[in-house]
């Protein structure tokens, strides 16, 4: 059973752009990883976990990190891994071309030395980042791969519930022929986004300006602040030429593989989603990463409720468990030398979707429970069926 | 479905001491994770995470990767984090007695710049630790804790499947009262072990010399090597006292916290267990870790039993899939460009412990399969029924 021990939070400051990521912190990034797990299986892609540590012959970038081992040999800290995959390709080069497409992707730690870390998990200096690296025999089919992989971006920031916006953006250090960025608009937002009411086009400004529509030059136009939570980038052959990841056609020639890069924020969709949620007093999470779904408070100690209601609390517990989508995703909160209101404040302090307080309603014959529902800000007061069908109806 | 794709393999050199990890060998590394991560709950341990990025002010090391960022601040690549979790303790002191027991731990990268890194992934520079910490309001309770935490080690590794031996050990540079290692005895471990045959002490060797026994100085004494895969230390107050760590006891006086602290080697267990198991030419994975647990080889296109076994494949792989312990842990290996034979000799290189033919004997009226259990060198031909039936049984 979870009874909810000391609660330590879910992130706390490290050192400037660092942080320590807290059991709830943890708990909101499992579910997150595991949602992309489950969209990244859909499409075959296969998952692996690139180092850190890379040799920093390939690199010449600003904003690295960079360390030399006791062989007096350099490293960096990687914030991104096109060299690192393209490599690994190249050394198994050349594959047929009846092994792709190829999609490989990690959720690990990056690192960037900002020169301002800031908005906490939105912008740190150690964060952690999904990046996804595809191959294709032909431009043909990356095209094709990065339509695909940009539908399935979609499905999982749809499932976030958060709204969001596809726009154009520069292709920068990264390279490649196009790419396009995800963002939700919020006023903290470090980009500035152009929206066109006439042709709907949508862009970052940095290509395209703030004055006018780049496409239909229309000045009708919307700009908002937004924060980057992807960014896809069609590569063409720009890493697998200079690396040598080559493949086998069928007429047995040697040709380059075409590549797609997309890099999706974890730590800081869980910042920025947090961010454009959450009431000044009152964190709000998108169901599917709240730590804990449903935290039911039990009576205050030496209470008549406390008596009365003995045994509900953990029965309770058991039943919503066993509903599908439920288990593991609850929490009582049976602290009992603190008063019920105080418990029922720290749990809308933290977010809990569901709060269900075992009240004086609780003790009477056919006991009713007071369920708060935070997202929509209405309270019930249903006996266990009614409370079980509840939570069946809402999954 | 899991169909065999490209297969990258388990783990590839990507420079001195450090690691790409590889499709195969990310989802034995999950597999241990969420294996370890039920141990803990079991315990009521939480789960947090702390950076690898650490202000280099509190150490005084060797074998430390260090860094300096662009404000000349210096950094540390953290091998281990008992100054990092005592700190955050100690910046919520003093908490009321009542919060504790509690533990809390990481499964993260770590790193030591090791003046020779070696035997793969069992030395290398960037690795997986699991570190437990533990807080305790006195001696008796920390002891307490720590014969617990001991006990959930030992269920770890049993679950593992692989004999292993728990040794009185050093301190060390860690510090503490009392401390053990858990060990697989293998010849190409880099510790010494002694086990006395006259009183049953177990230790390791830098702190009891290899002649007699230290405990009841018999010479009836074997040495052997051994691999370490956790090490567990009774840490007292030293970390606590200089850092501040303290609480409130029952007479709201303030006290230091008694600690330990539990390290357990996730990119070393799984190295050194494939090195514990295998045999020269094939694999051998812990059943509990194995990527997949069974693969499916479908005929050779063109085959007499491509046409005759049409769509049983399919039909084998949806029934194996829905039963207890085997969802998404099959493989259907249906690259029917390559013979059976080339497919059953690689399935036998990377380890699945089951591997199922669909040979001759499958295009008879009641279909039978080949079913090769590696582990112990079983062949069995069964139908549908009696297949479904035999994994049931060994589940």
């Amino acid at each position: 059973m979870n009874r909810l021990m000391l609660d330590l939070g879910i992130i706390k400051l490290a050192s400037p752009g660092i942080f320590h990521l807290l059991p709830l912190g943890i708990r909101a990034l499992e579910k997150l990883k595991s949602l992309i797990d489950k969209e990244m299986h859909k499409i075959n892609a296969q998952r692996l976990a690139l180092p850190a540590l890379t040799p920093a012959e390939l690199w010449e970038k600003t904003e690295l990190f960079t360390l030399t081992d006791r062989h007096k040999n350099l490293y960096i800290l990687s914030p991104t891994h096109e060299e690192a995959i393209t490599d690994l390709l190249a050394s198994i080069a050349p594959l047929s071309y009846k092994n792709f497409p190829l999609r490989l992707y990690q959720i690990t730690s990056k690192y960037r030395d900002e020169m301002k870390s800031r908005f906490g998990l939105m912008r740190g200096r150690q964060f952690l980042m999904k990046d996804l690296y595809t191959f294709d025999i032909d431009m043909e089919n990356a095209e094709q791969t990065y339509s695909e992989i940009i539908k399935s971006y979609e499905n999982i920031l749809t499932k976030l519930g958060i709204g969001f916006s596809q726009v154009l953006a520069a292709t920068g250090n990264i390279g490649g022929l196009i790419s396009h960025e995800f963002h939700y608009t919020a006023d903290v937002g470090e980009d500035k986004l152009l929206f066109c009411s006439n042709c709907n086009y949508k862009g970052n400004v940095e290509i395209s300006g703030q004055d006018y529509c780049p496409q239909c030059k229309s000045t009708k136009i919307i700009v908002r602040n937004g924060i980057e939570v992807a960014h896809t980038f069609l590569l063409g052959d720009k890493y697998s030429k200079s690396l040598n990841a080559t493949y086998l056609d069928r007429n047995g020639l040697i040709a380059n593989l075409q590549m797609g890069c997309y890099g999706l924020g974890i730590s800081r969709i869980l910042g920025a989603a947090v961010e454009v949620l959450s009431l000044e007093q009152e964190l709000r999470w998108p169901l599917v990463l709240a730590p804990y779904k449903v935290v039911i408070i039990a009576p205050k100690g030496g209470s008549k409720e406390e008596v009365l209601t003995s045994g509900l609390d953990q029965e309770l517990y058991d039943n919503i468990d066993k509903l599908d989508g439920y288990t593991g995703n609850i929490l009582l909160d049976d602290r009992n030398h603190l008063t019920i209101g105080k418990r029922y404040l720290e749990a809308r302090r933290m977010g809990y979707p569901y709060i269900i307080v075992i009240g004086s309603k609780a003790t009477e014959t056919n006991p009713l429970y007071e369920l708060n529902e935070i997202l929509t800000n209405k309270q019930h007061f249903l006996d266990k069926n009614e409370l079980l069908q509840h939570f069946r109806s809402i999954q």
